[in-house]
């Protein structure tokens, strides 16, 4: 067992980095005719303040954040303290309420006629009840009014991305050594879990452990099915370090694989490179997806590659940038996300390849190192 | 230690519990004037399908219950297996959509012109698209509109409930055990955890231990404090058992406390029974926070008793009917929530006490029975 390295925590952001990110989402905000920002616990409030309440809950917590005015964050009176304590705090207004009175009210107060960008997450109570106060005022989500809020990753949070795709790898080398034949695909799911957190994860989200057909439902998440020498095996798990996320797949073979699993296998390993290969700046996100599809279309597996090729990644698993057809957004250096084809043969096996890229200004850099070939486990 | 009793699990709901369900919930939907329900993933869609996808993420799923119909439920293509695996999805049309799609088209086909309640934690960006799409539709949060769609707790739920809070009550009697003194908040708070677990609980979700001044912030979790001789420490503690929460507070103190401490304790106590009391069929949910709050008040204590004085639990730890001042929803036998007035004295201590009841025929009868007289700990 390799002995794990001690992550170096990088440095918090301060109180000024949150205050150059929410002027740069309000001047975001008013070149794209917005007249500001309306944020919900969960990552954009993270991004732009460094708050996170302790659960997300049916009590009103909303930061408004104005075209040319002060943020203001309203905020249970129970939960003031907490508040009160982000590294981002100090600079914005607090309002608080207490159970009782009417949260909707105390927030319209902070916002004009006009249209705002709402967190894709808000809770629908919560926008019904802006709506029902300020029927002049409307919303957009998030991902359709300003995609790029948080796309565009400052090298503090590359370095964040970096460690924990390095951690990952690090996991996906030693889970090689485990047994899979005999063992469920929980037990090899629960070592993996075990893997992240050891090498530095302080969240494991995932640990996918898809054995012979179930690794042909891209979701099953992992069962009491015992895996079996002669299966496939789709492996992809992810979660948090320093706050920042890492999502990796590899997919292994008990044993020797038939000529068609390797068959298979190398499509979607040609697919997954062809897609990294079109990362460069100014690229429509949809030529990602394009060229990794092209690859397993032209092989005959088109009708079983179900899902986009990718998603960003960052304080959540899935944000913008999407590599989907359709989306016509360009890449720009700083820019991360996963280029993950699949084929999936119902009742058979799957198969998943997956890195975290990161654009830069001549290409893409890949942030998982581990071989891409099909490694044989016992 | 005591031994841990190995908890039968209860019988799984069935289709044919999820297709009454969802019979009773379009018929409460007609009798409000709706023209259906419109649920996400969450406790709402838990409820009616028993379908909990692997994660809620930004990808549409949506179950269109209508009045008058076939109940519909919209899933990504790659999350369609898992969908059809859920035990209440067999009566349920599925209909699938891909990545670069338009699910809400997919969805507004399933919705008529009138107005539909909807999960409240639906996110934003979907109440958005669907708003974007049929304007002459419009919706209301499930709170709102249909409060009490899982407030009544049937036998089998109740049975759930009942478990989760005799495995808290369990590990509330072992927690009086160890050792507070010198050891700090996130210590007690993992053997707090630890214990949940081993009586039963799938998952911890909440592990307050507040001591000295940080029992004073109601939402503060814990921390490096070192716990000292003569702190109060309020205990806040709940999880998941078989799918049901449990959500127990009790304050203890290090050591003997001084008169005022114990005061305090006894005013919080006596609310605490006085709420407790005022539980019976009929009774306007108000009454049971003003009945609390009016021993606290009458003992000085009122500008210190911050929050409402309880919320529903079930699937979720908080959820309809909430015990606060204005709501004026009767009571009904099977309802189950929680009872637990505080009083914070800022930068000093803070005390709570709280447990679940249910309402019976005849008044209210608590899922917790563990003192709730002062512990004194060591």
């Amino acid at each position: 067992m390799t002995e794990p390295t001690t992550p170096v925590a990088p440095p918090p952001f301060t109180a000024a980095d949150y205050a150059a990110r929410r002027e740069r989402a309000a001047r975001s905000a008013e070149a794209a005719g917005l007249a500001g920002l309306v944020l919900t616990p969960g990552p954009d409030l993270l991004y732009l303040t460094g708050y996170a309440p302790v659960a997300i809950t049916e009590r009103l917590t909303m930061l408004v954040v104005p075209v040319g005015g002060e943020a203001t964050m309203v905020v249970p009176r129970l939960e003031l303290p907490d508040a009160q304590e982000a590294p981002g705090a100090a600079a914005v207004g607090l309002v608080d309420w207490t159970d009782g009175s009417d949260p909707y009210a105390a927030t319209a107060r902070l916002l004009q006629p006009g249209r705002y960008a709402l967190s894709d997450s808000a809770w629908a109570m919560h926008l019904l009840g802006l709506q029902a106060h300020l029927p002049a005022t409307t919303y957009a989500a998030m991902t359709t009014a300003l995609p790029m809020l948080r796309a565009v990753k400052d090298e503090h949070e590359i370095q964040r991305l970096t460690a924990a795709g390095a951690s990952a790898d690090a996991a996906y080398a030693e889970i090689l050594g485990v047994r899979f034949a005999g063992r469920s695909e929980t037990e090899v799911g629960s070592d993996l879990a075990d893997l992240l957190r050891r090498f530095g994860h302080s969240q494991v989200d995932f640990t996918v452990v898809g054995s012979g057909p179930n690794g042909a439902n891209p979701h099953h998440e992992m069962g009491d099915r015992v895996i079996r020498d002669g299966d496939m095996v789709v492996l992809d798990f992810g979660g948090l370090q320093h706050g920042y996320g890492s999502d990796t797949t590899r997919t292994v073979h008990v044993g020797e694989p038939t000529a068609e699993e390797r068959a298979v296998h190398d499509v979607v390993r040609d697919a997954q490179q062809a897609g990294f290969a079109a990362v460069r700046p100014g690229a429509p996100c949809e030529t990602v997806d394009r060229a990794a599809r092209a690859v397993i279309t032209a092989a005959g597996y088109g009708e079983y590659f179900i899902h986009r090729v990718g998603h960003g990644i960052g304080l959540t698993t899935h944000e913008p940038p999407y590599m989907v057809e359709g989306e016509h957004q360009q890449l720009e250096p700083g820019m991360c996300f996963s280029i993950e084809p699949g084929v999936y043969l119902p009742g058979r096996f799957g198969v998943r390849i997956e890195d975290i890229v990161t654009v830069t200004p001549d290409g893409g850099r890949r942030l998982n190192r581990t071989s891409r070939e099909m490694a044989i486990v016992a």
